[in-house]
């Protein structure tokens, strides 16, 4: 008989300073058995990366590889049977954990559930295993806090944009929102510039690169030189801007 | 001369369980001299009950208290007038203390800068001050997660909204995006959804109220049965409902 039952749990491990850590993300890796956390071929992820202080030498490591897709077009039917793939083989390694009764802590930078890869478990397994999902500190709220911008106040309305929309959509709802997150900047940028240029929200427009990590950089968007930007860079559009 | 110089401290507490407190807001609240919050008349506040398991002995508390407001309608000249002379005193007693060389944290509820009442002082003190804000989980991450709701994957688009926009506005919002967060439901829960309904949305909508707190509760709000609701209680529309 078991005594001990296999147990899951998605850690959200804030926007990159492992001081962002909640002390329940911590009690949590305290207790766990296996640490899963997704990673590209020849690097270990940010998440784990982020939980390194806390690291524990009794833990079973569990990286859960993407397969290389950099050649496959993300629309396609190949890519996505390449992903779904992943997905279900990632869960059977879990799986297999927690049939031998082991609680799996699934790192996700910043929060599980918003825009977190952990989703893709959660979903398959929450149904038939005891889960709990330990919220983070989001990677905008990392950006905006190190950046000292008043986000959202009042009755603002706040909408969260990833760069890949086309220019016409960027501007149509930069234009219809009090304040704006742009996500997954990255090769977008020139796009953004104009969609907020169009709608006279470049002045008031902040780029933030690896938010609170040791290596971080922002600036205002008007005075960047460059169109350079990481993939997982953000832009902040505070829509608060008189007091009080 | 100062050997000590004045510093403040936006410290977000996180959504209300004490464990989702962040590291970085606990070592601030061990250095910090001051620690002030705001409240309501005759009560101490959420954000101070929130770190009560770490209150210190030594600590200066400075409880700022709103001005009694609920007989004046808010978007008077009066209240607009009291709110102000509220803000610009609470600055006065802080500087004070700053002034001193003392540390002073001011606790928000959640995060800081999203939707908090620190970014009033922020405003006015961080150009003077050297100041730090320390991001919090917010409320709506700490609904989305106890309840196990993926909010938003891929490129999904996600609206915050408060509830006390009109019936138009927010049919016409919740119309054009992936996913939403509606704040601030309180009496506008049958508004709400009125417009859920009109958009197909009420079968996915998750009502929330006290997120992460000892006496939270959930249910999807077809299934909630009458109108009464906390006016910080939260509706959830997720908007990724298909694998992956």
């Amino acid at each position: 008989m078991h005594t001990k039952s296999g147990r899951l749990i998605g850690v959200g491990t804030g926007p990159g300073d492992p001081e962002l850590l909640t002390l329940k993300a911590v009690r949590a890796l305290e207790e766990a058995d296996v640490v899963a956390f997704f990673a590209k071929r020849g690097s270990n992820g940010n998440a784990r990366g982020i939980v390194g202080p806390h690291w524990r030498e009794t833990w079973i490591e569990l990286p859960l590889v993407y397969p290389v897709t950099t050649e496959i077009h993300k629309d396609s039917k190949e890519y996505r049977e390449a992903i779904l793939g992943f997905y279900e083989e990632s869960v059977h390694k879990i799986e297999k954990h927690l049939e031998a009764g082991r609680i799996v802590a699934v790192l996700s930078e910043g929060d599980p559930l918003f825009y977190g890869s952990y989703m893709h478990l959660h979903v398959r397994l929450a149904g038939h295993w005891p889960t709990e999902v330990i919220p983070g500190v989001t990677a905008m709220s990392g950006c905006w806090s190190q950046t000292g911008t008043p986000i959202v106040q009042g009755d603002d309305i706040l909408t969260v944009l990833p760069g890949t929309l086309s220019e016409f959509e960027l501007t149509r709802r930069l234009a219809d929102t009090d304040a704006a997150v742009i996500m997954k900047v990255g090769r977008n940028l020139p796009k953004i510039r104009r969609a907020l240029a169009a709608t006279g929200m470049l002045e008031r427009a902040i780029y933030v690169e690896r938010g609170t990590m040791a290596n971080t950089s922002s600036v205002r968007l008007a005075d960047k030189a460059d169109d350079e930007a990481p993939y997982f860079s953000i832009v902040l559009v505070p829509g608060w801007a008189e007091k009080p």
